[in-house]
């Protein structure tokens, strides 16, 4: 059972996140082009505040409460890349933030969180932990979900990133997105279908996170799975919401590698020199790997975050002697 | 004895560069803002064709040769983005290229090289091997001299770089730039001295090859010295022609540690979200600790390159299982 949604909230997030989030830049780049014959433009939401697309949708979910709601704040469940935007959001709304992170969070993003001013409460790292720790949140606080993905406003601000991307560029033939919680999949979805009614859009997944593939295939939406993949932002099980609209609008799901993902990221750090996460990277494999025939065609894609850990690469960086060579 | 230079100089490579170069996108990023206290337009040369501002300087070289000169082709000594540079802008000009590389060059940028179609010859890593094998080539060529600084059409080509910042964003109050042979510095210095007379510009320069430093602090140029620097691009020591520069019009150098520039580089990596290369950071790293004040200036900055080797990275995670983990 879906909420509905339309154009309409989309144009109604965009005048909501305008004042907080970034307009992010579009970038090309000649090497990706020339690898797969088409036009590509990447939309940037590495350069999102946050580092990810995820601070539109909870921007446009935490502006859009009443007075009472914004006095009890706001909870999610999250490890990952939302926790930091719903985090950001509230406190550019000055409003309290409850943020229930497995123990087993990456510290970075643990203390990024903590940094915009968010409680942390830990939970243990399963499905079940994490489920009985945010209803606990909830009673107690009675703060307001903001769910990662399923939630219809999340959903909106999500497909705001798509509209800047054609108010940039102009015509597209394809535009390409990621799928995991579908959020940003839909919202891509509802605004490319309005600007662009013969546009294709197309999600790109992983085959160890196939969820949605499979849920769009069988018109029964798969929930229980464990995901095996290096996608972190990709893990999570397609939403109700999310589910509805893909089926309803989706011209094709392709799935992609763990090493056709790994791939990809490494020909966008070294080509492009831009750092995406391996989620993004799910989107541009498809591309690169011919997967996606895109020759002569005008191609978007949604880079979706930047969040990387790079920690382990300057480990070892100041265990090297910098000997002296020329250059 | 230097060649005189002159802002015609600039305006005539931009001319013959622009068919070939890549105009590049100015950056910002609210983090590197908010540490420094100014407002920071980066020029992304880390997005130029062959990942660095080498290739203005390189193309505005080849653009000017005679056609008995270009039949003969050009030569170039240089184990970085010199090599590349050079190759690429040869090949768009239908000229033979004979890079003279060390035997312990790093194979990437080898295989990139030659990837442009140019001769590779090795020779020993030292300066006498070099100077003796790039003597040979010339010799047995009778190609020109492309070299990789200190050649006065390949500082007018670098100069262009700043141009167009100055171009996007207007006026400035400083413009930092990082100095290895002094061709960067000297061309941004020519352009932005031209478009803006009260701009101050700055050299940045690690402490572990401070040659420029010492050589304007003592009026003599250091050309003997042992680097001791990661930023591999800066290793070089300063030209002729780039001292003659510097020295009549430079507002200061301000020297990094080590540290500092690595610091930077993961700085603008994980919060910029843009691959720049070590040398890039040396230009980056006086604004995050303070070593220059630009508390409510406007500040440009030369991103002079992102070639970077992501192989220890990704060989580190090849290594690793991909275990799941909610997002």
């Amino acid at each position: 059972m879906s909420e509905r949604l339309v154009w309409q909230d989309v144009e109604t997030a965009r005048e909501r996140i305008e004042p907080f989030a970034r307009r992010t830049p579009v970038e090309t780049c000649r090497t990706i082009d020339a690898t797969c014959g088409g036009t590509v433009f990447l939309k940037c939401e590495n350069f999102q505040r946050t580092g990810s697309f995820k601070f539109r949708g909870a921007t446009n979910a935490i502006a859009s409460l009443s007075p009472s709601e914004r006095a009890r704040g706001v909870y999610a469940p999250s490890s990952g890349n939302h926790a930091q935007a719903v985090a950001l959001a509230a406190k550019l709304h000055g409003i309290p933030a409850h943020l229930v992170m497995p123990e087993d969070s990456n510290p970075a993003k643990v203390a990024a969180t903590r940094g915009y001013g968010a409680r942390i409460v830990f939970c243990p790292a399963t499905h079940e932990g994490r489920r009985e720790m945010a209803a606990r949140v909830g009673e107690e606080t009675g703060a307001t979900l903001v769910h990662s993905h399923d939630d219809v406003r999340v959903i909106a601000g999500q497909g705001t990133a798509t509209w800047e991307l054609i108010d940039d560029v102009g015509k597209l033939d394809l535009v390409l997105a990621p799928v995991g919680g579908g959020g940003l999949l839909s919202g891509t979805l509802i605004a490319a279908r309005h600007l662009l009614p013969h546009v294709r859009v197309i999600g790109c997944e992983p085959e160890g996170a196939d969820d949605a593939a499979r849920s769009l295939r069988t018109g029964v939406r798969v929930t229980d799975f464990v995901p095996r993949t290096i996608a972190d932002g990709l893990r999570t099980p397609l939403g109700e919401n999310g589910f509805a609209i893909l089926r309803r609008d989706l011209d094709d799901i392709v799935l992609v590698s763990e090493r056709e993902i790994v791939d990809a990221m490494r020909f966008v750090w070294e080509r492009a020199k831009l750092v995406i996460e391996p989620s993004s990277a799910v989107a541009v494999a498809p591309l690169l790997v011919g997967k996606v025939d895109v020759r002569g065609k005008r191609v978007g894609v949604i880079l979706s975050g930047g969040n990387v850990d790079f920690a382990p690469y300057f480990a070892a960086l100041d265990g090297q002697a910098h000997g002296p060579r020329s250059a």
